[in-house]
């Protein structure tokens, strides 16, 4: 941020009294300009013995196959973000099931929640944000061609839970990974 | 937002291709300027028999008693954030246990994540965000002296969960109260 979006003056970058942190405060209005991590909300789409994954249709991560996900909007609950990346990605009809994995990705700057879903029909609509919306049985996913590591390890984590039919909620961090390392069981890691 | 914080321009509210809500458009330079809700993360901590809560020395709620919380910051988890603000309101030693409320606030635009933690030390040193901390007997929680609707209901979960010693992770949403309604079983409502 280089202006102060209340007044339009150059911001500088100081340590407003009683913080403890660099801001972008506005010398001329007072204004000082928190920036805060984002919330990507989504779903598990089951259907019959398949998920529904997404391919994008854009950046970042474009080709590569994601579940419906995507940023929080004001004046919604995840559960409700959820359910609109589902239609504006997918097209398809869902029921929405428990909230199932919690990720803390700092580096992106980002806390991910999925929803487990069940899926009402076959038929599915993508938006523009996908080049397709396709069905997948659980042998047949796509590791190596997965767009992000919450998405990866949200399924690594279904394929775990379906065996045994309970689905608790997961909640855990996606560090930084080593230049080189690789940390998913499944392929590729990516960054986020 | 009045002006671009990319080239200080005066901004349009309009939907941009692809889109489809109102949003804050430069359209000298381009730039989409998003919002979306932020993350309150904090602990509910306990010492014995007791549990610690802060009261306000800021407003919204000046004077009332919370539990340590704030905003999440850029490039931390929320157990860090978690832990950062019961350093920077109680000045507690904490050790951090598991996450224990996930709770939606649509109308206030964020979400609320408490952990449990166990408090290491009776000393206290609240830092200026507070008037006071002070450890409370569970009979004796102030009810009517609460900050937030997210504090009435994760002490309300904790004085149903300590009777069995089992916390599972309770997610909610908090709806905006109907006028002059009450929902909490002790207390007033507020507007959090
Ligand atoms: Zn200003
Ligand atoms: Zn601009």
């Amino acid at each position: 941020q280089k202006f102060c979006s209340q007044c339009g003056t150059v911001l500088n970058q100081l340590i407003p009294p009683d913080d403890n942190r660099l801001r972008d405060v506005c010398q001329h209005c007072g204004a000082v300009h928190y920036q805060n991590p984002r919330n990507v909300v989504g779903v598990l789409p089951v259907w019959q013995d398949k998920i529904l994954l997404c391919r994008r249709a854009i950046e970042p991560r474009y080709d590569k196959w994601t579940l419906p996900a995507g940023f929080m909007e004001l004046g919604e609950t995840t559960a409700q973000g959820a359910m609109r990346e589902t239609q504006e990605e997918a097209g398809a009809q869902i029921e929405l099931g428990p909230l199932y994995t919690v990720i803390d990705v700092p580096h992106a700057e980002q806390v991910h929640f999925f929803y487990l879903a069940k899926v009402l029909s076959e038929d599915l609509f993508p938006g523009p944000e996908s080049l397709e919306a396709a069905f997948f049985a659980l042998d047949d996913i796509p590791w190596g061609e997965l767009a992000f590591r919450t998405i990866i390890t949200t399924l690594e984590h279904y394929l775990v839970d379906v065996k045994t039919g309970i689905f608790p909620m997961h909640h855990y961090d996606i560090p930084l990974p080593a230049p080189g390392s690789t940390t998913s069981r499944h392929g590729k890691i990516n960054l986020d």
